[in-house]
């Protein structure tokens, strides 16, 4: 079977077709150029989906828990999708075998759509990558779209802010610290998530937690952004919505229905105060900057033997410094390709 | 004492005085305007220092490794700085905390200088902000620069792959699987160090680590991007080192001189086989690049009640993707401001 146009996959994409979804979504996790336009076109379809973000350190627990809250949501009639950000190496193989073992009680649920995307240590790709997959599902349809990362490191963190509702998932055991906090997304929090609920230590981890949402509560550090010199582009009324902490066991199936009545009650209550309408601005603002980075990337490719090589080595002979080249090339460099 | 312009910072920071060079790396954190000149002035001073990074997973022990191989390279009369990336929260404030707490056996002396940075959550801004920092000690005559990163995300990886000699540090204890797989930055490692290895368990991990290296050994991975198209573009003789497990233990103080045998025998090997200017073309590369993606959001910053207001607008309510506001955006942004 032969390359079907991209253009030709956006009728059945929207139709639902999952054959169809899955190739798209394969283009726009490789950044095929070829699909450009449909993914562009994707998007203006899509907009109708929760998005749910679900973050936390490895060893968290965070899979489980993801695949238990999918059956959930599958009970209540809503179809689901996951994307999973794998930090997994390219030498592992891991998201091929990750997809098989996850799917566990999901699998073969056609209202179920996973996929796993290595990240490739490649600069911004995967980001975009990601988050134009998930153009693709809530545009197909799917009514609640999950992005499963791990909470570490800038692009992980990118993808979780392009979730509706981000739920951040702390496990006992791993620590004395709040994990959370050293992985520096404590403050991405919508509702915070503890697993493995079954060990006697979890009531540690779920105190400490509750101790430290008591300390930092508080306006305006919803994005982690330290917002200090232009506080009012920040959305304003998350003093409405404080962050609850559930506890869960997937081993014992309990706690999952109470973090998905909290993921519900969040994008409610996003809905209920105008603060969707703020978010989603953030939302395709991030994107758009993060859009043109990757345009930025495209060009230097391009021109990499001409302009690109005689400033590049300027600055490796330390004639020049990163930002004075970056700044001549920026104002030189012609749009072309496939742009 | 008032606001010492940043130009009459530069000739003090050459001749290594530690205030002056305290106060442009505060500069360079924070990405002051005013130090741009400067800051660009000094990096054409810099080039002279041998750039360790040092990564490892939260547990991994690396701070203690960090200061111990300080104290090490102290004994052999350079100098040394270190510029460790924090993900501490704001809330934590742990940057200031840490930096008292680790100096430990180095503190107090002149030839070592500490910084702590924290990932803030923002854009960008922390690799830019810690490699300038870098060219500010490097250009102070601080021999040896360490950056120290939690090793997992693409600003830390960033940051790493702007190093000569990348130590990964894996520690037993912290799960079944190879930790630097699992972070991703096993493709980045000239050095493996295995901590804690007092401790009865250490062997497995060296055991792993070691056959993990030998099921992987090969060129063109180095820098964790798979060049297949471009296999040109990496550096090509890697197969000239194979990087070497190193067992060490901070309590103990074994294996540190071996830990840095390793990494100065690295240094030795790049200049040798000519790999050092490869490395040096690809960071130039790598910072002019996110040198252009730091000017093009000031350009969206200044744009902002403007045309990325239209155009946002546009986005949010789906008439137009990201890509497509962003490709518009870039051609029409005017160059302006203190860049």
């Amino acid at each position: 079977m032969g390359y079907v146009p991209s253009a030709d996959l956006v009728p059945k994409v929207l139709e639902g077709d999952l054959r169809a979804i899955a190739r798209l979504v394969t283009r726009a996790e490789s950044g095929v150029d070829e699909a450009r336009a449909a993914l562009d076109d994707v998007f203006r379809h899509a907009g109708r989906a929760h998005i749910v973000g679900i973050t936390g350190v490895p060893g968290s627990g965070k899979s489980t828990l993801v695949t238990a809250l999918t059956a959930a949501i599958r009970r209540t009639g809503r179809k689901v999708a996951i994307v999973a950000i794998d930090p997994s190496s390219p030498f592992s193989g891991g998201s091929i075998l990750g997809d098989r073992i996850r799917m566990g009680e999901i699998a073969g649920d056609p209202g179920v759509f996973v996929r796993s995307m290595a990240t490739r240590g490649a600069l911004g790709g995967l980001a975009r990558g990601a988050l134009e997959a998930v153009d693709v599902l809530d545009a197909a349809g799917f009514d609640v779209v999950i992005i499963e990362t791990v909470g570490v490191g800038q692009d992980e963190v990118e993808v979780a802010r392009a979730a509706h509702t981000t739920v951040v998932v702390s496990a006992p055991g791993l620590g004395d610290d709040i994990q959370a906090i050293k992985a520096g997304i404590l403050e991405v929090a919508d509702v915070h998530a503890v697993s493995k609920c079954d060990r006697p230590d979890a009531n540690r981890t779920i105190a400490d937690l509750k101790n430290m949402l008591a300390l930092s509560a508080g306006p305006g550090t919803r994005y982690g952004v330290r917002l200090a010199s232009k506080a009012g582009a920040a959305p304003g009324n998350d003093a409405a919505w404080r962050p609850p902490v559930i506890a869960t066991s997937s081993v014992r199936g309990e706690g999952i229905d109470d973090l998905l009545a909290a993921v519900d009650r969040h994008f409610a209550s996003l809905r209920e105060t105008g603060e969707l309408d703020a978010r989603r601005t953030h939302i395709a603002e991030r994107r758009m900057l993060a859009a043109g980075e990757d345009i930025l990337r495209a060009r230097f490719a391009r021109h990499r033997d001409g302009r690109v090589f005689t400033l590049l080595d300027a600055v490796r002979t330390r004639r020049l410094s990163p930002h004075a080249a970056a700044l001549r090339l920026l104002d030189e460099l012609q749009p072309g390709g496939s742009e």
